[in-house]
């Protein structure tokens, strides 16, 4: 008799994403000529950049033509991309990275979710709290345990290291939800624990490349000891726009160990790589020369002009509601804007009440944890007409 | 302390084509001239079909235009994908499938492997001998017990029905490694066991375009009851040569439960839709709109073309090993072309002496499983030249 993984019982129904848009196609359909703004989901509006599309049609035309076609290609990425992503993401930083540390995937939630393939069940795994909440529902369905370190105003959003000794935690700077961003002391004081306790870091960097602030760190190896506890995940999503594309990488380092029953130390790169020779076949040849192009002198200019473009959304964002008299938390050097909700409302009313007063979509930040309640989360990745249109609207229903 | 998934540490050292790979690498560091011929990891060689590649150009541009730009997609992929694979491979069998029973993915490999995720770990599992290394790798990763399902000569290669109650079983036709293809009584008489038992069948149908025997079922679900015991797995890489541009599709029927610890019925479509929207994040775009392309006319005539030249080839070894006085296998609704060794030789010696000898890099039948020893794979998967050139310089190293 075949059994199912009783795990999957104990998630949670519904997904946040999925439930706020249930909502909004409820509005919708009792509304249907209204105009909502979506700044809720972090998804992209702006179109690849010009060096990335050239890249791609190229990467198309060359499977057009049997000299040139490409099948099968490494499960781990090709070396053009791999090189590309140490020469221009880490070397900068002083961070020297082996190609075989480096592995393209089809994308940063695809990691962090499976990251625990290769890690025990019975780890007990470290949470921020709010929280991405892939890294909850994943550790769920596998079967672990899940502390949750609260991240408030009063310890700017980043965590208090724990009393507790946790087996693995995740933490995620420039963050998703709140958009805070971590110092070098901070990010520190988070490697000698882990390497006091022998705990393994997941690190989510996805929204790196919008730190301005030269004194934040943008990966984790640039502090002393990373590469000894540390995974760090990285993603061309919201970097380069490929939330469609799908193209991430991951770096473990060879130096990265942890624990077998039988007292052994075991290296994760090697465990990785032959998780994902059998559970996955490599990302798009298309999708990685796309990705490759990302980091063309022609393509880094791009990129950047569409980060500008979301930062400037996240400055108006910003500024018109302190502007409210609300306080407003992240959006200096991450594209998420983290809102108190006025006078003590609760998330999901809030989120209700700027859906049918203002048509504006938001997140609910109760959805990513229980610290999260009381605030709403807004991207900066909308345009900026419907980022003015979106903060008048709001204006008029506070 | 971080601790390993000590799955992981039960697993053989090397995946097959990675020890394939270093002994040609070996043999090539010491002959640096010689003329490999490649026809043993089955890679496509004939480049994409060109309605596939308009199709990928102007999913790019719409990407490359704000207007048109496509960000996250659906995790489960996109309607106009799900319902061409409907109409197309479906529909004209008589299998009526509703578009949530469809999950678009980046491969049939990643499917098979990550549906454990959702499986309990006690559940023991049976695989066909010879059998795809993926099944048995993910399932020892993911602490399942492995029971072996002897294919022969005897049993035409379709394996015995067991006499013990297997909790799930993987089948794969038409099978990779031996070309074998099942009967429609055959494949009734596995449902009848699963329904019978309460087993959960794994159908791997990635290499059903290769079937032109009108006989010869293409799903599973052509069969009486096989939608409450079966998912089935697609592929479009090597139906439409899509092995670097990665895309794939899973049905799991919306009536297909099985068992929890307290004894409900639980539908896995729901848990699988769980699955993949907390680790995976959908197919490329551009991919999933050159998938689709696969299925307009011109794109039907144009990869009916390429599985004619493959099996064009698949003649040419089938007759030219017959010829030799070689015991032959598959190759008839199947790329692959199973070959008895001559004089009892083992699988690894004669895979070696055809890459000394001749050159020729084929697959060796132990790497798929005991009873696979005394065999070697070829793969029709080449050009018609490499594959006429390949048997000539076989037959004189015989």
């Amino acid at each position: 008799m075949a059994y199912i993984n009783e795990n999957f019982l104990k998630l949670q129904h519904r997904y946040l994403f999925a439930e706020i848009a249930k909502r909004v196609a409820a509005y919708k359909a009792e509304n249907p000529q209204a105009d909502i703004i979506r700044l809720g989901i972090g998804d992209v509006t702006q179109p690849l950049a010009p060096a990335v599309v050239e890249a791609m049609h190229r990467a198309v035309d060359e499977c057009a033509n049997g000299e040139t076609f490409r099948g099968y290609g490494p499960e781990h990425g090709y070396n053009f991309l791999i090189e590309a992503i140490i020469a221009h993401d880490f070397e900068p930083r002083g961070v020297h990275l082996t190609p075989d540390e480096v592995f393209i995937s089809d994308g940063a939630k695809s990691d962090t979710g499976n990251i625990g393939d290769i890690l025990s069940s019975a780890n007990v795994i470290g949470v921020t709290d709010p929280v991405y909440p892939v890294y909850v529902d994943t550790n769920t369905m596998g079967g672990r345990d899940i502390r949750y370190i609260p991240c408030n105003e009063a310890n700017g959003f980043t965590g208090d290291i724990p009393a507790e000794k946790l087996d693995v935690v995740y933490l995620c700077f420039p963050n998703n939800p709140t958009g805070a961003v971590i110092t070098r002391e901070g990010l520190q004081r988070w490697v000698d624990y882990a390497l006091r306790n022998d705990c393994l870091i997941l690190y989510d960097a996805a929204y790196e490349a919008f730190i301005s602030d030269a004194a934040i760190p943008h990966s984790i190896y640039e502090i002393e000891g990373a590469k000894q506890c540390a995974i760090e995940f990285r993603s061309f999503s919201k970097t380069a726009g490929f939330t469609g594309v799908r193209c991430g990488y991951t770096i473990i380092p060879n130096e990265l160990k942890v624990n077998s029953l039988s007292g052994e130390r075991v290296a994760l790169n090697g465990i990785w790589d032959r998780r994902q020779c059998s559970k996955f076949n490599g990302a798009s040849y298309i999708s990685q020369r796309g990705a490759e192009a990302v980091f063309s002198a022609e393509g880094q200019k791009q990129i950047r002009a569409t980060i500008d473009y979301y930062m400037a959304n996240a400055r108006i964002i910003r500024q018109s509601l302190q502007g409210f008299g609300l306080q407003v938390f992240g959006g200096e050097n991450a594209p998420y804007i983290w809102v108190r909700t006025p006078n003590g409302t609760d998330s999901w009313s809030f989120f209700d009440r700027l859906l049918r007063e203002a048509q504006v979509v938001t997140t609910p930040g109760a959805g990513f944890g229980a610290a999260g309640e009381g605030y709403i989360r807004i991207t900066a990745f909308g345009t900026h007409k419907s980022s003015i249109e979106a903060m008048d609207r709001v204006k008029k229903c506070l």
